[in-house]
């Protein structure tokens, strides 16, 4: 019997038709602006809420930045901090910098130094006991390996560590557009359990936020672009369709 | 006197004007989300209950999640356990980590790497004497081969050992976009037999899967583009035009 | 005064005004599934009939499947096994496997290994007395040689070749896409005397095969693109405009 | 308490719903003449006349052109000269042709050129004690330095130094299209805080110039398309939107 | 005062509002099928008529066949062979298989072959007197050097010494496609006097061929898209305008 | 205070509210056959009979046709002739050919004779004490140099010679298309002043040129597309605003 992991977001597990399957490794992939960070970030909180330990590994900021951003975005999550103290929600994160500066810049170096990063989320998830992961973002690795091939391995790496570790993860992606009828797929996404992808629609005068998911293994889903809101309260998913 | 496989979903065989001429080797190529390995998947489930003996080569998942994800799509065909067990079925595969984690990481050694996943291939038909296979999906070798002629190669020569074996097969294929009109094929699909597309069309606000046969020799085909659904009793193409 | 080879396939002769200029090389372009293998094959399976040796070469299926898909697809064809047996109709080829598993990948030898494949045609051509030729496809040679260079320079030789022969060939070409407005032609099919595009037209619903010459060395010849159909008694082009 | 730094633009202020986060790092690209240059100068001098010492980092034209083309273009602003004397209005640069002189043109020194940039850069900032900063624009960085992945490094080694430095920055940033349907953002814009867009929409017959905020780490902020003019007392943001 | 070059073709020379500036060197560029050979041809034709000899340099068919394929094309041209028997038509070329075949294939003995053809075309011409020259086509330099550079440098080379030699010239050039909104002209083309199109235009169902003026130095000339017919009389141009 | 200098264009001058900033170095950017040279030459044209020193400095034709093709074009403009005699207008140039035949091929060679052609200009500026350049066309720079990142510093290179001769220039660059909805600026054109375009619009039937003010530095501009022809008196701008 699958079991599903709540998002926190109504919305977005009504078009999950449920939540995530358990052991899933999914891809958020979005725009400049979509709040991606912010929808990954809820995931997390809402868990560590129920008591499940969370780990948020910042790839692109520094953790004590998520952690302010999420608490300027999310006026009404009071007890972010708490969480944070009693080790249920567990920021953590690789200084770019310090990954970038490595002796040499070449891609096999790059990969042993991403095989580096790989081990410390391992260590994190392990020492914390985590069942819920977040890496923020995926599109780092843009940066430190540029032949597309040993990008290809290092990503797969990855969801190979991901799937052992047993967790259910978000991992976030930059897309280079915040328009959908431009959105483009790495292939190499294909290794990923599920797909969901938060755009901009709508004319040039007003922009609005909307989210869908374009695959998620091991169940059924909505088809339908949902509008969303990112309020004070969380991520506001307008879903058209009941939940199940 | 030509023969046809049954795919064992109604509606594609209506589309096929009977099913899929046996020996061929077809592509099943689609965006993310398109629900291409429950498709193919079955095909020889439906083949294994007719007592084929039918195999599933995979390439991007475990065998047991594979096996999992259909059960949890699938709720109505209750007896996959018992034709894996009487071997009828057989999902078989690679670990894709092991298979891109071989000492070098050039592009003839993954040739050499892919030569000996197509000899194991060959060794699960051969020993289990099955006429149908799945592999899913050739877009692994994307992962593996990043130059495009040695690509072209090792795609030649997986199919020249399947038209060998005499097997009736579908290649799984990844688009990198959801979307019909968006589709270009690779050139080298043109040594497949046949190539059916599954894809997301219609609008933003709701996107529809529909099925379309681009080309299979040696019989004549529906043209029409069909919706179908993913649902608990397989498949279901939405065939408007009568079965031959 | 110019004389006509009749393709024997009615609306295209009269798409031709009369048929293909004595002495032209001819490519047949079209994307997956619009029968480009057909079409070359019922024209020589009308010379054959009216007592004219007539070669194909099958570059990319071995010769015994080209003949079984075409009796397959020509059922009112019944005198095909006729003509191959009293070598009117000579279907020849290369594995298309071993042309590409010699010694070395590297292009020179490629180009060595088509030299040869041009150097058999010219054996059966010569052998034979064949006065028609259909090669297909030419697409194979996008798998020998990599270099576009290379690639150019080798058409070069076998159109020179053809030439010099005094045939009148048909060699099919693969195009990416099955659909006319995203064609585009490689600049060195220049060098051929005659250019027919076969693709399927019409919106997503329902596509419609179509074809329409594009160029045509020697000869007037209509623009208007013509609908055809694949049906047990050949190509059926609806053209609708007279014969001359 | 997060603390926003007006931009000094009544109606850009509106639409970030307050200003900039205190230390975000702001990317303002667009296309050839959308008074990018101009949009970062108003930001800097009204910060000078609140008294807050305002550094603009001039790297494609000459410091004296920049304070020139601000006079000419906001006749309105009587006190330039008076800012710039009394160092609240820094206005500093570097030679590009010198930068680019450097004895080799390889990328490694071209890195080394750049870190000489950042590290002047930054003496300036501290030896005036800025808080606000402009670098324009970072196409610079194109010219200097050619591989895509050295590239991303340099611009992640600034938006560090940026970070550390403690400043609120606006950085422009070319793009090589007036028009807003053809925008597509480097990958690499991700690692800053914010994104504002500027650009030509409209028919061909009259263009007008529009500003967007793509993406603001830290608040909420307006996604209305918003018109804006360059007028003699600076640039009028057409906001339709109250100000919060 | 500037001297007009009638091309022969009413409706051309009306579009030119008198014909091509003498000692213009023009490209005549096009898509397969268009008719540029025969554009190009009766452009001489006409010369050789009024007594001016004409030089016909064929890089893609022999001399042969194009006399062949234009006395087949316009059949009311009866006195091409008298033309060329007397010599003020001459029809000469190189044999594009033996300028392939040489030694190597590098680019610069690649230059070094054109650099013969170049001083073929220069014999050719002084030997004979001409006035007007065509080269059919300039593509044949795509299939001699591969590098773009080499290839611009060559290009050069021939337009230099068509303008020492004095002629008016035409020189025939593919385009990659027959439809008018996919024209992109190469960069390499802005050093020619001329520029005229020639293309299919239309819808699906029903091409017409159309011609168009693009540029012409040291002139005025129409802006209007005329159609155009091939006739047994000729190129006829269908043009609106009256004839200066 | 900004000094103006009159293009001499009318329309033009209405179009830039007063001129070109004096001391701007302004692209002049259009298809083949947009009257690039032709505008270029106007502007000297004018200065010269203002009795300002003006200098014409042809890359792709010879100085002789330049002044050729002027005077078949402006038959109004009688005094051209003297002009150049009086050495008002100075036409001099650099003979392409030659520029490319240097000993050697490569980039860095070609970069040195480039620093030659930008001694040459300014010894001709200088000598003759011109305050107007136009330099007809950058584009040869893309026949000399193949690397985009040598192109970018020899194009830089000319700009920060031109700025320090203090002269106000034009520098005509050609676009692959004549038509504007294609148009894409070369990221490096950000370091000129001013962009101006010349395009044909309107639909396949009839085209229109029409001119557009992308960017000026130091004063404000028309943001319209404005229909221009090229008359016997000159350009003809049919500006639809006045004249400031």
């Amino acid at each position: 019997m699958q079991k599903f992991v709540s998002t926190g977001i109504e919305g977005l597990d009504a078009m999950l038709y449920g939540g995530i399957p358990e052991g899933n490794q999914v891809i958020l992939a979005g725009g400049p602006g979509a709040g991606k960070t912010l929808t990954a970030f809820e995931y997390l909180y809402h868990g560590a809420k129920e008591g499940i330990t969370s780990v948020f590994f910042a790839l692109e900021e520094e953790p004590e930045r998520v952690i302010e951003n999420a608490k300027l975005a999310f006026t009404e999550f009071k007890d972010i901090d708490a969480l944070v103290k009693n080790k249920k929600l567990v920021i953590d994160g690789e200084d770019l910098v310090n990954l970038l500066k490595g002796g040499t810049s070449s891609d096999s170096s790059a990969q042993y130094e991403f095989g580096k990063v790989i081990s410390n989320i391992e260590s994190v998830v392990v020492a914390s006991g985590a069942k819920r992961v977040v890496i923020d973002s995926l599109s780092v690795l843009d940066m430190m390996i540029s032949d597309p091939f040993a990008y290809r391995r290092a990503m797969l790496g990855l969801v190979s560590k991901l799937r052992r570790l047993g967790v259910t993860s978000i991992l976030t992606a930059e897309m280079p557009t915040p328009e959908r009828n431009k959105l483009k797929f790495r292939t190499e996404f294909f290794i990923f359990d599920g797909i969901i992808v938060m755009y901009a629609k709508g004319e040039e005068e007003k922009r609005m936020l909307a989210m869908e998911v374009i695959k998620m293994r091991g169940e059924k889903h909505s088809f339908v672009t949902t509008p969303y809101e990112i309020t004070s309260g969380g991520i506001n998913v307008i879903s058209a369709e009941g939940i199940i």
